[in-house]
């Protein structure tokens, strides 16, 4: 029995033209994640089952941590120039072109039709033929598996562990609150064909070098707390603090702080340029944080790259990060007055 | 349709003692965790539904994290003296009376029944009169989920968060190699009935203080490799390092470096006392390197209160665990030799 909801009429159609079709592009997005990466490989071992022709074209090739999908699959970086002629050009885990860069440029040229199989909100009229969405599943993975089901194939090693990683990349490694039945069913699922997920986790988040622990304890040490500890801040400078560390990991430690609403990694990358991770526990909207530095992102996650020294960024984004709290604040009592 | 196997027919005796008697008396490990509690916990709540008596005792009170499923159950901390008249004592997540310090000398007299509900190997005669045990199974809260089956009871909100609790407490939130398909298809009918995944992440492991990431960063400056790397011990002496740290965070940073294959973590926590925490991430037994010492556990994962001086207990810790490598290839060799 599959714990998935049945296709809706849009989903089937789509489904009918992957069914149908011979030649398929499939394409992904900018540096692309466990989620995109895992979708994308997983559609094609479906498809290639199906005696179809399959090419996996992104702006940027899948880091090593993903060898396991990446390797049987006939991923491609782009690096300009033509794509090979295809019947369908299916996107993965987006749901606009741009976000394919230079890619985009050969895709919009070429005249197959456009699939987008995502589960991002879009803005504006769809621009697609074939779709399928849903912004209530935890991972683009999720959809592939339902599409799957419906083609009626049942996914081999390789595809069962890249849907897998797509789950546990886009819900935090079932934390988020996206983790829902569904995903936990599809999970159980996967792990009965045979996925491993100590091994997947080992490979794709304990590959760190014997450096990596002392690197981030350092940088650990520079924690700054500000806004009565809701406010948290770390900075790397250039050079100082050994080995650039793993982001999450840093980030999650800071976040497991009670008090903590919003943490800001801030580490300069060249002299005078300066990279913003921010991340929020609370209703503190970091998106629009970031906006004010040229960024952007999600209410809980967002980044900018923002010109200027170190120090003097840091100054800055403290200032900016501590009004942020008066004005939710103020939104707050402004909100609960009109509501009352 | 359960994702669980049939209960065998000692654990359906198991069951009807639970289903015929009145008055029980859970009882459990010294600092019981998640494992421990949530199976507590739920199985409370079962009988409770059944019109049973329950009261809950342990050596030690439940952490404030876990006051989600402790506050609405009857968990006492036994202070010496008496327990209460009861029908059935009932241990939960281990097989041995030891193991629940003073509280056994009461227990012990009882003239009660003694039934065990325990996923732990066991050395030795059966002791007890009745047992619910799968070796196999990721969690003693899983083991509460079957019974309830077996009860036809369905599990109430406070009963689904405590096996959820049980669940990600033992598979490390589902990293670890015995996450296997019953596990997740139960996380996914525990979500299905209003478990909510990220709520219950952020009161077990985000309430941490202030000082913590630079207590944890301080930690990590202590970090010693042996055994070319794939050995990697952390000590934090009685003074000198600040707070009390998260060990799990702590050895999951560790446990992070690709090469590393075991981790100990030695705590002095009195003069001439020391508490090892020993994790492996490879076919590593650290349930043998702990029983050198007078603890155990699990293959994967042991511990062992050792007296002695913290440099002095370090130093024949490393050795012994040096040694365990040697073993261990030792071992391969010889199996392998065998084989061919």
């Amino acid at each position: 029995m599959s714990p998935s909801p049945s296709p809706t009429a849009e989903q089937r159609r789509a489904v009918e033209l992957l069914r149908s079709e011979k030649r398929f592009l499939l394409a992904g997005h900018v540096r692309p994640d466990g989620d995109c990466l895992g979708a994308q490989a997983a559609l094609a071992r479906v498809l290639i089952s199906l005696g179809k022709q399959v090419v996996i074209y992104n702006p940027d090739p899948p880091g090593p941590e993903f060898s396991r999908i990446a390797d049987p699959c006939p991923f491609l970086a782009f690096e300009g120039g033509e794509v090979p002629e295809h019947d369908v050009c299916v996107l993965l885990d987006i749901n606009d072109l741009d976000r394919c860069a230079e890619l985009a440029i050969p895709l919009r040229a070429a005249p197959s039709r456009k699939m987008i199989v995502d589960h991002h909100p879009h803005e504006g009229e769809p621009w697609w033929d074939a779709a399928f969405v849903d912004i209530t599943a935890s991972a683009t993975g999720l959809l592939v598996w339902r599409i799957a089901q419906a083609l009626g194939v049942r996914l081999d090693d390789v595809a069962a562990d890249a849907v897998f990683i797509s789950l546990v990349t886009d819900t935090g490694w079932f934390r988020y609150s996206n983790t829902d039945a569904e995903t936990m069913a599809v999970a159980s699922e996967l792990i009965e064909r045979g996925v491993r997920p100590a091994e997947v986790y080992g490979q794709l988040y304990q590959q760190n070098t014997a450096s990596e622990p002392k690197a981030l304890g350092a940088m650990l040490q520079r924690l700054e707390y500000f806004a009565e500890g809701r406010l948290a801040v770390l900075d790397q400078p250039l050079s100082g603090v050994g080995p650039l560390v793993d982001s999450d990991a840093l980030l999650d430690i800071v976040r497991s702080v009670g008090n903590v609403e919003v943490v800001l990694f801030l580490k300069e990358i060249e002299d005078g340029i300066c990279k913003l991770s921010a991340r929020s526990k609370s209703s503190y909207d970091v998106n629009a944080l970031a906006r004010r530095f040229g960024g952007g992102g999600h209410v809980k996650a967002s980044g900018a790259t923002i010109r200027g020294k170190l120090a003097e960024v840091k100054d800055r984004l403290i200032v900016a990060a501590v009004e942020g709290f008066a004005t939710a604040v103020d939104g707050r009592s402004k909100a609960n007055g009109e509501a009352g």
